[in-house]
């Protein structure tokens, strides 16, 4: 789809958290392993993306945001995996979001078709975060994947101390996830 | 209210913008020489105040993210101005707020009345950011000025090129939700 001849859909995925540990970092690393044939996905972390400041921005993008920037224009679309921190989308990830989505009519990000997913310790998957996010996804005018929604609740009990999913039913949702964006990038290719 | 002994309101006043020129800046710079008679406004920078990272913060916090608690926990009410970014609240600022809410259920920013505003060079007056801001704000208990509500539509028009504020009846909003913020303050003392 972007060129490279292969013929695979190529997805960058991130997740916003930088903690080693975190459970939507090995919730992308599942997904990675859990993508469909003819998929490949991309892991991007978010260490060194600087936080966002318009007179840094006037003197030319920081190295990190602009190796995000080249990922996300050499993928063909993104998979972004969101914790909840006080009911919205953590600062890290808002962040992340806010450089890709510079300059304004411009940004690598817009019009990318997006799928979001989302793991939490608590009770309630992450929904407030993933609802936040899609507000920022419609300013970038990307087409979203709307099911299946990919909630993650009770963390601890889907994936072990290497923090390796370890439950099969939310592995069929990334897959499922995973496949429904690669059929929107089908759609949406030009 | 804060056994300071003065009997003055102690509002931390703080923009969720690093741009020096920041529109958001100025109207907290505003609201500082706008408020009532009782009332102190601090400033606070968010300059410093790193990514979260729970690895970081598994070994204390960092020393401006410590000096923001202190600055909050002495405050009696927080006025937070927000621009908006792609529909929501920046990065920036809620990466604050995340480390303000810090450690669950012990945070200093908990239960404390905020009262919120902002400004945007653009139409909408930073509507959605805000509605946003108030729902981290619901996590951490905080009682919110409901009205009035500051929005800062077409900036450029509001502010002088050395972003003072020109416009007198935004200065009357700002001052209105002040003694707002003052009347929270005081209902909420114990």
């Amino acid at each position: 789809m972007n060129g490279t001849g292969s013929g695979d859909i190529r997805i960058l995925a991130f997740a916003g958290s930088l903690r080693k540990a975190s459970y939507n970092r090995a919730l992308v690393r599942a997904a990675a392993e859990a993508a469909p044939d003819g998929m490949e996905v991309e892991i991007f972390g978010l260490e060194g993306i600087p936080l966002f400041d318009g007179d840094v921005e006037a003197k030319g993008f920081p190295e990190r945001v602009e190796a995000f920037h080249e990922a996300i224009e050499r993928a063909d679309g993104l998979l972004i995996s969101t914790p909840e921190y006080q009911h919205g989308v953590p600062g890290v990830l808002k962040n992340a979001i806010d450089w890709a989505s510079r300059p304004p009519g411009k940004a690598t990000i817009l019009g990318k078709p997006v799928a979001i997913m989302g793991a939490t310790p608590g009770m309630w998957g992450t929904a407030r975060a993933q609802a936040q996010l899609r507000q920022a996804l419609v300013y970038n005018r990307c087409p979203m994947v709307l099911q299946p929604e990919v909630l993650v609740a009770k963390a601890k009990e889907r994936f072990d101390e290497d923090r390796r999913l370890t439950h099969d039913a939310t592995r069929g949702f990334v897959r499922r996830l995973l496949e429904e964006l690669g059929e929107l990038v089908r759609r949406h290719a030009t």
